[in-house]
């Protein structure tokens, strides 16, 4: 097909010219003199992006699955009891990582389209006066539904019930997107992978880890190596690796941070929450809803957009990849066939989504949806147009 | 600014990604043993482009501005005459390239807006009854104004009064996205550039030349040497260059070439048809009118939209830059600040080009232009969506 | 520094220019309907360079490492018995990976600089009549040390025994680069990564198993779910995965596994043997010898080379990074600053590793050594000469 | 053939890996309002690689070629005499070309393998006291022989006999190379292309000119068009240029000139005298000479070598291209089948330049040349070893 592949799936992202250009490189010995005054400069400033200070950021040849292992077996025992709610496909697999690790997992159903119930949470805390909790997992933006939870609700409901557990957040499609406060809100783990808001490839799980999370690797007991905090920290401490890393996502990683840093993090927030809002005006004009129950809960990463029934939702994304080369997400799991998907998150501007959302108005009047064309790029448009209001309003 | 940026001027176009792969490569000995095995398959294969058999094609390290001239230098000599439609501001920069070379042009001034008028040239052509015209020079594809002319009409007149005149053709924004046929058409020297349908950087001038312009040479006394035929051609023949040739450039010639030859000739310029067709739609849609002032000049790879008086024109082109990355064609010479330009040709498709719609839309609104937002994509949209109707018909 | 940095660790190693180029390209679905044409014709022809037919491989997002873990956690449970030799770190690293997973270990300690005791496998294998040993670990290429083990024989010695234990080969730093034949040696799970013989950067595990190993994973309780092989292979039957994988990596993967094919398996395994022995002739022009005691385990991947007391071969390395822009491999643990070494794997000829002879040379020369300057190259050079010997006599 | 290919021609150069990934990226408008800003800033610091402050510089898409027609058609006229030595093929080419434009040419035939005979220069200019000479003509750096001119000697032949011609100077293989000095030597034009020195791939012409030769474009009369002064200047005072410039070059000049300014211009020609007289003292070791026939002639970019009777020069850089994948130059013109050249300028260091050795020899060993094998390496080594005097004795 002619022209460029248009990617608005929720990850891999768009990789900027900026990190493409780092990555394209020759090889480089990781054991090189000069090679810590990278890396050491890349573990400084990735704190910055997880807004934490005490805490220790690794970063694993991995992808993010990686990282919610490297969470558990380095903080928790077998037997181990967790408190976890599963409301999407992505919160539920880490659910199921847990039991397949040999932790107890304490689950708290929520439904899909709604963000992690705090008020539960709360409940469950302040029920668990022993303190058989060991840690209380959250994932912070379900990919699957296109829901942010409150972290900091949780943190809230922690620290009301006055509970020891340790907090892990599964960010891996919200940080370096959307508003994430490790130290605020007494995060643990933080997890993310590299083809998200970072804009890399997939390839990196990385881990940002508290000095509690950290100290309680002393007693965890689930067997682990390669992902292990310990060995990683004793050798990261000079720059170097316990096994070969993955250097060139790694320059990559660098060139990604120098961007974020440069518009700056709350400027990047902004622009995924303006960019997302368009995208939901534009369902809004096409008459769908968004699988996200309440605004609250709306994801500036992802939108989920359900289908009137009887639409199949998997030929829209097929006919939307095959005709036009646009790439959306599609439903996953309970949500397969009725759900597609779009990722607004990463590299991306106004002109790149606006050509998404014309593309996914045709491939949903080739299906047969009922939607008019060009309705969802106006809706999107008016939105975002800034001057002058005169002219918008001659509409 | 976030995102990749979308170029939608009339050339430079965008590069594949396979032919910016065949480019990023370490440089090469153009003197190696098997260098040849390169070239003269591209040599071969480029004629397949224009459409000639007979005709041998020069790669010039320069631009198509280098090709215009090495058309006029090999075959004419100082005081000859040529007969030269100036519609445009390139079909008049070819006019003012004879004048600075010394020699006499009998132009034809053309209203800016419609093509080469093919009665004029066949009126003075029957006049020249003592053959001083050696040269006669079209413009097929008029950058400036959005118009493709008739270069067979031109051939017929030539025909039609016998006359032997050489025939030059300026394809740089027409060839590998219009229908051109060299030899069908009886084109003496057709000339183009890397960074229009060939989708390459700007660098190569590619000139093809009949037996007949090369044969002329003989007897063309203008001054010549980077750009002379003969002595390229006398490298050429075993692969070689005189100069150092731009090696980078022509493996992602290769490339290019191959991925046109792969469409298939006829389909790319079907695509490029239908592609300008929705962006006409969308102009008409917006209440604006092309510069192109019939159907039957339509240029299927740029369009230049006139705005309404009192609307800036520039103003629009440097607000979609700015604000949304979003590079538009200005409006040059006797058109500049009234015309913006849509550059449709190249590596292209329906996602990428509604971006360029919707973009163009938002900045035309924020500098006060009555469109409604979104009425140019659905335009576009509902010449491009194809199944099924009555989806369609439901707005 | 000017010129670019030449690269003679063993591993990363050198990333031809077609790899690079299918790596450096726009980030792609993973759900993609055409994805899996990509994925699972991958798959058949990675078997090809594993040599194997029943086997299926697994490409984890990972460093070897993982791969390691793969193999233990897959097919074990706690307190298993694994018989494993410990020559050099790597085989030393994995005997501790597997204690640290909870498995007993049955270490035969081997002097560095001999290969995996084949008899003593033997030995302990026939003793163990019980056949409490689960699974036998045989690292076929210790890094550390520049030997290559007789994995065909450790088969042997179990198919005397008529033991049942799993085979595991750590292939980190001789699959795609030095013979290995999975099914003819009965491997059972074959570990390597991408950045050796593959010619990729770090960042994938790949991990080849037999059906007894993916049978194993039924009983086996060691807990898992990242490296899990179940999953991913219900996943990978269809070409999909159960996470994001690295598609980028993947595509350099296609184009370097089209490159080995291309030049055939013996092919690359007899260039490496050919440059190899130049590298050893130049050592032995330099008077140093190998920390490889017997030719039968000198290594075709990577020379790890002693040097004479009162030499810090650390101090060499390093002057020849930052004087001369080589990358040479340090002397790891015992052989910290007694050792340097050449890894002479991958892409690779024999121009390349004359530069970095001669320029160890300098580094040698530059640090004390006595080194005639030369003398490596020209004993290398001897080798490869090819004609007419009568020149070379002339010496 | 594995491996990457060693490029030792005297241009193309190899391209520095930032080079490259400032040219690896998407194409851009040349009309865009932010051009300037690169454009101008471009101008400034290539004005700093001349050494000129009043001088001007012009970058077309053309190759070095392009710039020697650009300084002769821009201030000449038809018949106009000018001055110019040949002492080698490229030389000879200007000289030619000069024939090709109509002007008369004054020529001084000098032995090949020696520099620009200044004496005869002298003689010559004091003898034209009518000034019918209007430019003289000087090749900085025959890259056929391997030999640089004394410009200066030029100048002060020049300044001796008070002779206004304007001096012309083909820089192609000598600018960024090896000391240049536009305003001190009072050259009025300096042309070379983006190949060499400036570590790019061919394409760009770059030329300076002095405010005199600007200002004798008024009364130049020979055509010219592509290659004008005066339509370039007025387009450049802007940022912006009167064809489509060669953008991705231009980019990759950038990075070229930031390169080359952080280096530092004299370190860069110290760079180079160092590598050359290595390359020289590989010759002598070898037992050949040079073209060049005396030491103070030697070229620091390219050095050309003489084989002994009977030894076919273009068989050894067959054989180095097609069995080591070594470039090397060959012979040119009366050279061709006696002289093998060896390219060592732009992006260059040691253990580079050791590989090419080592790797002639290898091809002159295999042609039967009766070199020692290593020799040629061990003379360079030796002359850039560097501590401690005491190992390098001990040979």
């Amino acid at each position: 097909m002619s022209g460029s592949n248009a990617l608005f799936i929720p990850g891999p992202t768009n990789v900027p010219q900026a990190v493409r250009a780092a990555m394209d490189i020759p090889q480089e010995d990781q054991r090189a003199p000069d090679f810590p005054r990278f890396t050491l400069g890349l573990f400084r400033d990735l704190k910055k992006v997880f807004k934490t200070e005490p805490g220790q950021v690794f970063i694993f040849p991995s992808s993010g699955s990686g990282g919610w292992e490297a969470a558990l077996t380095n903080t928790l025992s077998p037997g181990d009891r967790v408190l976890a709610a599963a409301f999407g496909q992505f919160s539920q697999l880490w659910v199921e990582m847990c039991r397949r690790l040999g932790l107890e997992v304490e689950v708290i159903d929520a439904p899909w389209g709604e963000g992690a119930p705090v008020e539960t949470y709360a409940e469950r805390l302040a029920a668990d006066s022993g303190h058989r909790i060991k840690a209380v997992l959250v994932c912070h933006n379900e990919t699957a539904t296109g829901v942010t939870s409150d972290v900091a609700g949780v943190r809230h409901a922690l620290d009301a019930a006055g509970h020891p557990a340790l907090l892990f957040v599964d960010g891996v499609s919200s940080i370096a997107s959307i508003d994430f406060r490790m130290d605020e809100w007494g995060v643990d783990v933080a997890v993310t992978g590299s083809q998200k808001g970072f804009m890399l490839p997939t390839g990196l799980g990385i881990v940002a880890v508290s000095p509690k999370a950290l100290a309680a690797a002393a007693e965890a007991k689930l067997p682990r190596c390669y992902f292990d905090f310990t060995v990683m920290a004793r050798a990261n401490k000079d720059g170097y690796f316990p096994y070969t890393p993955a250097t060139t996502l790694m320059r990559g990683l660098r060139a990604s941070v120098d961007l974020l840093l440069a518009e700056g993090l709350e400027n990047v927030f902004a622009r995924h929450h303006r960019l997302a809002e368009g995208v939901r005006r534009a369902v809004a004009a096409w008459g769908f809803s968004l699988v996200a129950r309440h605004p609250r809960w709306y994801s500036d990463t992802v939108s989920a957009i359900r289908l009137p029934e009887g639409q199949d939702a998997g030929a829209v994304v097929r006919r939307a990849y095959e005709r036009y080369g646009l790439s959306l997400g599609v439903g996953l799991s309970q949500l397969a066939g009725r759900v597609f998907r779009i990722g607004h998150l990463g590299s991306l501007n106004e002109v790149m989504l606006l050509g998404a959302l014309a593309g996914a108005e045709l491939a949903l009047a080739d299906c047969g949806a009922a939607v008019a064309l060009g309705s969802g790029v106006a809706a999107a448009q008016a939105f975002w147009v800034e001057l002058p209001r005169h002219a918008i309003a001659a509409q």
